[in-house]
């Protein structure tokens, strides 16, 4: 669902993938991850969406570019990444980004 | 699918959406949609994903803000945004964000 973030500028990591056939403990290890993301300093919120085809987008809000990058570090986090290219994606683009600009809309 | 996109720097519009139950036309209008911001100036690609749930996001890659802000007065693309909030959509979040970086890994 939709991630309650502070006003912009902050940080987006646009995650889209293709997944491969089968679970292979995908579903626990993207929950783990998402935990595990949420407790990183800086993480602000995530967005997450994937068709019945399998593909993907996730969409990860963090503060600063430095605390990204430290995610992207993290030893649990790192074994997730080489299992991921070894066992869950087909393929995947990962797109980081500054957002400028936000709107909200709830119907009444 | 994949988006094919130059390198960056370039723009994203993150379009999370949750649908209201029920059809009402959105299948084909949000393709048209798609067709006719292909058609809109300075438009380099899209990448969507919707979940059995309802809670989808799309993002469109742009080549700069003043394209985006065209697109957005578009004739055709306004009554699909009024009919979006009428009919389609129960909530969105819209956020506009320049990348600055970008990934891509493939299968071998």
């Amino acid at each position: 669902m939709f991630a309650q973030l502070p006003d912009p500028p902050y940080y987006a990591v646009i995650f889209s993938s293709l997944r491969t056939p089968g679970e292979a403990g995908y579903g626990a290890a993207a929950a783990r991850m998402m935990e595990l993301a949420g407790q990183s300093p800086g993480f602000l919120g995530a967005e997450s969406a994937r068709s019945a085809e399998g593909f993907g987008i996730t969409v990860c809000y963090w503060r600063s570019l430095a605390e990204i990058a430290a995610w992207k570090r993290d030893a649990e986090h790192q074994i997730a990444q080489q299992q991921g290219r070894a066992q869950w994606y087909a393929g995947f683009r990962l797109r980081v980004a500054k957002v400028e600009r936000a709107e909200s809309w709830d119907k009444a």
